[in-house]
């Protein structure tokens, strides 16, 4: 069974709205190779287990329990993005006090505004929805540490790309954060194939970012992010027994299971009165 | 944040394997109305509430949090009815152990046996993936816990018909379960309409199922488990605001917010060396 | 606008229920080349239409219009097979009134008996749902007319083969008729390119079916129904410029527009109480 | 059997071309709560009816019959916004005449230029198309009429943020009417509901739009099209036994069952010769 | 089997970058109606063909054979067109050598800049993937000609709307080379038809192009290409009996296989080490 | 530029038709992991390609092109098992001929014999069609490397399953040609991540399938088909420059590029005059 504390995995940092952003990173949400998929992948693989060895369960359901906080994470992100966009001015168009909706919703996805109050959405950068197809859990562990090795990798590669198509901060601290914590997830499946007989030589990390580059990612990466694992667990776990010793990527460093992180608040959005959200503004609650 | 305790919702009871009950139970995992869709639904229409009210947040985002471990739940009771079926007798077909897997293939999903080692996947009882675009989270919260309403009431309605499909007692112990939560969350929704103005006579619950014709459900109305709300925060929460008094029901009763029903073991599925799954036998782990 | 009247546009025979029938008749309902399909391509073709000849608009439409009435027959058709299949005998299984549900899910589309209370659903025999990508409403009258031809054909083509799946009558009755209809809109969209200049020598009907073989289908040739057009206009209408003189089949014999033939009763199915359906069983109404 | 009127169930008010906001209004056609859907729906539902209490039936039908109205309307308006946009030049790109084409691609969905000869499709504002999945059908009366109802409510609160995305006068006259008109159908589900013991309090209508706001839905609301249910039917209904009395929204009226408005000239649209649509110049016809 | 020599079969015309002529000439590639499709299409048609007349599964497959090519040529002028768009200027946004990436994005597809590292994808120019329900091969050789002969009509058709979306020169020069060799099999359809019995009549080519309005296919017309079928088998065929003799089309001339053109050389992508492609710049390789 | 030469790169074993085989080989074909994916897949890597590490490009398009022949050869062998399966008897249902086509139609994929005249179709064995985003081409050459051995390695293992499913031998011939064949673009891309410095150790091959289990496989492993790779280019390639040495697979042996196999007849389908394909049968063609 599954426990919650209303806390974020990280800050939201405050920007300008911008709805071109907020469609991108849809991308990072209910995307292909975005957090949804790698949470229903490792949910079923972690039940779907076979065999005695769970301490290779373990690490997987203990990556799962994170990327549910990270979906959490990237809807607050693309909410805070969307949030006071589009700022239409009451109804009848009378443009006083802000940008006409149109404007926004030229270069975002018009589903942000239809669909959602200005919020966030179960679809790719390209408004596809998110689909079942796409996880992997065949019951063949090597094959399954394989696609979560892919499925990371791709991660980091997206957000790499993604990360240049705003300056905007509230954006480029999300993917930041994601960037680095991909990237130790890749480590723990890069790991568990080292304790299956593979070196990996100078492969990892894929893609071979220059941490210099992305400033967003720097402050984690001197806490060491990449190279923990948090552990969400209310009981006993066996994932140290993999998530051990040297790091596999040529970064090195030492695999460290930790408590999560001090956890942030989760903002809370404004009425939106013209979008009928909530929609009780006449109700007296 | 989310936290995990390994430990069921209910009960795995045993039975004999049952591909073809394996097949219509994937309807309540990742049908158009099944527990993957309550849970993705839920979460987004937290994430994404907007205004003070937040009561009704809390209460949407209570009953998410037990949404996972419905999924969880349903994911090993499928696993359950598919393991040790079409049980191949060796490569070579041999044919001494058991029935060939052509025979459980007939009134199988083909998948459970090529894409999972007879486990559990992200699609419905016809086959068809789980998609993104049955969330419904449009801000405004009247029209989303109306939706929510009907998401529930399918719930019980589709189950109510699962059920007649097969009387493998694993399959009608979580069928049974599932009704009785289904109709619970059906109550919470309801009643949340009924603090904003709604008095809905007679019509709950949706169907009108009589609760002596499925005596799976019996004992756990016995317990009250239909008035529930269980609570699966470590922090605080306004749920209680609105999940009290009469149940809005025509069998009402008080609604009460308690602690998680105690857990239950997760099952071990064993090797399956013909399906190379976890496919370790020779690496002497 | 448009107007109603409660009528079939051809008979329910009576006949034996038949799910696995059912399943295979949704594809001339909800299938890529069913009716469905033809409504709604003729539908965008007609509001699209651009320029005066509107002669062909008025064709295409009138086929329209027709196609609505063969979706209903569809249904009710498939309502027919399905009604009391899969006789449960009452929730609990005591097993007296009837075959077990489990047999007949067996060869069904499990969908038939949990979304539908064993009633008609927009989905191919495949179980994929209709998708609006098929319909093809290019804007180039003579490459619409080519598709719709296609259509046409296709719609006979694969009839002629679901044919053989059921000897059903209920089955074989619509199945006789959409073969003719489909014949008589395969006529009226070769005779509009005949009026482009086209000879179309003995190509058509495609496929080449041996009325003979369908007995279904004499009594609806005999009556002249593969040439004529019926009209379901309340207002005047060009499509006499089109459909007219020889017909452009290898049978020839003359185009006609004609009233449209007497109606048939549209059956009333009865109350499922153990589906909950329609559910009012305990409200007097 | 089905009728047909050359007539629009409201006017198209002229204005310039717009190709972004017909994009967007393809939610209003195509869209998992648009007017396609409502359309399919309600026709399912109406055919899958089970029991005596066939007022419902007719109520739903009724609605179903304006339905296909609707879609004609949304594609009527969908072509007039598309219509000599993106007027390009003639092929060589001599650049005289107006925009080139490029120029309104870039916000507008590009299949409305490729596929279309400037002309409305089966999809959604995203361009997905529409998908049977999304009709509901369960055969229990009272969970159909609840997710009609969420179907209506949705359609209003969809349009009133569509009305925000261009105050082109061609695409508000559109959304105005149909705001209202989906204001009607959400009292005749409400009021059904009402009939089977349900006290709606004043929940109603949802959302809560203000129609001082909407001055295109004002002169439909003097009129009273917000209580009544138009009967397009050419013999008996018992539509009336359900829509009557007083209204089940907070601002209250009668209820009535009236004839259909007068209708309005379906536009002609020009020859697009460049677009080869027709295609039929060099033809004499 | 199948037999490959690096050339492609039209040559790519240098000319500035351009996002948004790559987004929708992507309809080219991965459309309902583009050289995917055809190359499937075809290729399942002569897999599965039945008889004994095997000079029409000669000539299926010989254009199946070309369109192979054809998909080859769009992917690299899809990707000449995003080569070196969106030049962002290095991580960390210092904008010195070009535009930033989110102009680039705005107007493209971003799946463009995300999961290809400025590189062609499987999809259509709305951004929805490839489907292989798209794929018509009904088995019955005439209903499979008319299907081919409306892909290939409509292959044109949209081409020549696509044709307006950009001047582009690298863009213009393939659709030009498609639009007459997509009118070559347009005529190998009609053709293989007019052996069956047909006269067209004047009717072909669809659309009625003015090949004085696209100067990027005069020159193939000049060299004949549209009358060509280029053979691409190492062993015989019977294609000759039937692509021979006149035309079919109004434009007339000699139906001639011949030897595929002389190839053109397949540009060389240069590395991109802000997109990590192909990322092996730390590996001296 | 694509040459072909009609021959099969192995035999089709005859024995009886088998709908029900059929059914689940098209899982090879058209799905997730299936051969029209690898075609697609290494046909967009090798198009895609960026860079002068063009060793790599030669590889992956070395291994698209055996591809292209495997897609032909499953066709090929889905068409056996369906050719004269549930051999109807003549319209009319008169029985004397064999099965009825009922009995085929119910553990078949219906629209074999629906949509296509008892062949192959571009589906999987669900029935959902093949689809255009399961293309992974990230142009990170490792990480689109990694995808590559997760396919190959998900391919065995599907086979190993989809080999247990019938004992018929055309079935179990192709699935042991193509267990072998994916094992040695296994080997192809394992290699090329080991030229980048990895070891592999004795991880593969993965699945480790016993080939004393899958006589079938035998014969090409004894051939040595596992470490080869078929050079189908008629020009240079550096493929050997990777494609060489000793197999990173535990199993060891030589890696060897080598000519194309001898090819194997392509089957002639005998006319089906009930399913009217080709439907020429009275054109005395």
């Amino acid at each position: 069974m599954y426990y919650y504390k209303e806390e974020l995995i990280n800050q939201i940092v405050p920007d300008q709205p911008d709805p071109a952003a907020a469609k991108v990173l849809q991308e990072a949400l209910g995307g292909h190779y975005g957090e949804m998929r790698t949470m229903m992948q490792y949910f079923f693989q972690s039940s779907n287990f076979r065999g005695k060895a769970t301490q290779y369960r373990d690490l997987i359901r203990g990556v799962f329990l994170e990327e549910i906080s990270h979906v959490e994470l990237v809807q607050n992100t693309i909410n805070q993005l969307l949030n006071d966009s589009g700022n239409s001015t009451g109804v009848g168009n009378s443009g006083v006090n802000g940008a006409p909706l149109d404007e926004a919703v030229k270069h975002a996805n018009p589903h942000h505004f239809i669909v959602g109050a200005q919020a966030s959405l179960p679809v790719d950068a390209g408004g596809n929805p998110w689909n079942g197809s796409w996880v992997y859990s065949h019951g063949n562990l090597i094959a399954d540490l394989l696609d979560n090795l892919v499925l990371e990798s791709t991660g980091v590669l997206q957000k790499s790309r993604i990360y240049e198509m705003s300056s905007n901060k509230t954006f480029r601290e999300t993917i930041g954060f994601l960037i680095v914590r991909d990237n130790a997830h890749q480590n723990a499946f890069a790991k568990a194939l080292e304790t299956l007989g593979v070196d990996w030589g100078k492969l990892f990390p894929v893609p071979n970012y220059d941490i210099n580059k992305y400033p967003e990612c720097r402050k984690f990466v001197d806490m060491g992010y990449h190279n923990m694992q948090f552990n969400f667990r209310l009981d006993d776990t066996r994932i140290g027994e993999v998530f051990q010793g040297v790091s596999p990527s040529r970064n090195k460093g030492q695999l460290l299971v930790t408590q999560p992180p001090m956890g942030f608040p989760v903002p809370n959005l404004p009425d939106m009165p013209n979008e009928h959200s909530p929609g009780l503004q006449d109700m007296n609650l």
